[in-house]
């Protein structure tokens, strides 16, 4: 391979050359043109949510986990409760955090691949008024699944509840109106939809809760009241960020509205889903989800019944060919996942699709008996 | 300015092109590829240390802070007590942590600029039998002084306690033998003396002492020993990681060695603080400390007390010119730093003391009447 691998991952994925050259410089972490670059970033998120004037958009060090840990710890009350919304590893990792956070919880837990569904969550709601707030995954990338969080968050607002959304997989591509979908907070990170590149997260927390969240976080570090206080008084992050990777997201984002912001970028990962389910399909692959409940995000195949397959195998020979696929996180069904988010095209498809019958070719599999 | 200005800060700091160059590749952080580069990163630092022996090496996502929060959490239990050493910020910053975190601590307050004695150190611990642990910052780069972690480290370890040591600033110049200084936890990150950038960082803890350190984190994202059992098991971090600072990290290991190591690397920085310092001296500035305690990582001067001296001007006049220097964070005396780590050679310290004429004259500073 004379090229890097492509990436067909729920993240990190494939970034834009460009995206990377803007790494190249370094930058005073203290110095006012970086914190122009914080600035502006912060701003366009809260442009591309619709939520300039009823949020605020907080970065945070780390990987997306930090920040949902950070948002759930600053946001829920030591003496609140957490309805979690599960159907994958995601939510289990929010049942994680409390369980480390000491929040009380409670859980809808739909299996590998289900949608809650709004009536359900309503009746939850119902039955427990301790419950304050909900927090739902937009994309699950365990399954692939795309939640109904527009409904959940109708259901939720009705019921004078607080909805917090792990957008972590979707924001950039699925759109989000803060005016619209009510939210306290929506959770996401660099290196997905955005197209940059990993080493921080954000949260976009509703101004009120926010005001009311100081000293609730159980950790300096993850205490995002604080990052905001003082990113409100100096620009600058309360600890040193990840300097390159943040002049990368800004590049980032000028490619993002050049793609016409989440539309356009919405457009293309459908494309690319498409394209991909298509040719799976063609070649005998079944998909796990039924085509409402399938994201522009990652799709999980079934993997094949025959004999002759074997998940790391299949991977490394796909991977020699330059696409690097990803295992699957199913506890029923062997599976494995292909993303169609990052900087990938049509010809990229079409190629993993030339080389997934190469590969099934060299794995003995015939194509008529890969069906899963 | 044509180039980039030169970063002379306490971190992030001035890279070479080629470790920028090293984050041109997008990685699955899933990936064995990936995966080999983690493991290789850690295993240099276990070496460098001396401690392949007695250590493990666990990389965590975030700054510096983040990892010296870890540690805390992870090694000191919720029925022990910490003595924090203290002689600037970043000592203060461990007692904040321990607020957050409820372990319970107590502190040798040395104020801004002097160092910790080893016999005060030792009284306390002969009188206090509750404290478990002692932690301490190497390199204080609030007023940029080096403490006497070896005499400490013996003190701690003869009154039977362990020790922790914040070495930030210093990891990768000021020599580490695991095996002559005994410590439980050694922090450091990866955008200070290996020059890497931004984005990660590392403790390196004893065996013994990580194998008792299941369940006593507060945090999910911030839990060492889960990342350690994890990536023991797995060879991946639990969460994204940073990927390509950590590919960038590996070739900063790569420049490293090719300097001489940590030998190398201190010799230089010695250099650049003896000739900066100097220079400094010539003009009438004078430093905050005696040279005994003048780290070879930053140096604090005393502002000029002349009525021309405003510091936002002279930072500002100093950046045009393609110099990024770092203000005071003493609670006591007008002052400001410059560090003297990062890609910094001779040619650097001599344009900027002849910038630091320009800049001195411009303000209508004459120079005999500098004086601090």
């Amino acid at each position: 391979m004379n090229r890097d691998p492509y990436l067909l991952t729920p993240g990190p994925i494939t970034t834009s050359l460009t995206v990377k050259q803007a790494m190249l410089h370094d930058w005073g972490s203290w110095d006012a043109d970086f914190n122009a670059v914080t600035g502006e970033v912060c701003r366009r998120l809260l442009v591309e949510a619709n939520a300039e004037a009823s949020h605020q958009c907080i970065p945070l060090q780390g990987s997306g986990t930090y920040a949902v840990e950070a948002t759930l710890a600053t946001l829920v009350p030591t003496d609140g409760k957490l309805l979690i919304l599960m159907n994958g590893a995601y939510g289990q990792r929010m049942a994680k955090i409390c369980d480390y956070i000491g929040r009380r919880y409670c859980s809808l837990d739909k299996g590998d691949y289900l949608p809650p569904l709004p009536h359900e969550v309503e009746s939850i709601l119902a039955d427990d008024p301790a419950i304050t707030h909900v927090a739902v995954v937009h994309c699950e990338t365990s399954s692939g699944i795309l939640n109904p969080v527009e409904q959940i968050a109708e259901v939720v607002a009705r019921a004078g509840r607080r909805l917090i959304i792990d957008s972590m997989s979707a924001f950039g591509a699925l759109p989000i109106d803060a005016q619209t979908l009510p939210f306290d907070a929506l959770v996401s990170s660099a290196n997905k939809c955005f197209e940059g590149v990993p080493g921080f997260g954000f949260a976009l927390i509703q101004n009120d809760a926010l005001a009311a969240a100081k000293g609730q976080a159980h950790s300096l570090s993850l205490d995002l009241y604080e990052q905001w206080q003082y990113m409100q008084r100096t620009g600058q992050w309360r600890f040193t960020p990840p300097t390159h990777c943040v002049a990368a997201f800004l590049k980032a984002l000028d490619e993002h509205a050049d793609e016409g912001g989440s539309t356009g970028r919405l457009a293309r990962y459908q494309r690319n889903r498409d394209r991909l389910v298509a040719g799976m399909r063609a070649r005998g692959f079944a998909t796990l989800l039924e085509d409402q409940w399938l994201s522009p995000i990652i799709v999980t195949f079934l993997a094949p019944q025959h004999p002759n397959f074997e998940f790391k195998r299949f991977y490394d020979l796909l991977k020699a060919q330059g696409y690097i696929i990803y295992p699957g996180k199913l506890t029923e069904a062997d599976s494995f996942r292909i993303g169609c988010i990052g900087k990938l095209f049509d010809p990229q498809i079409d190629e993993l699709l030339q080389v997934m019958d190469q590969v099934l070719n060299r794995m003995e599999i015939p194509m008529d008996q890969a069906v899963a």
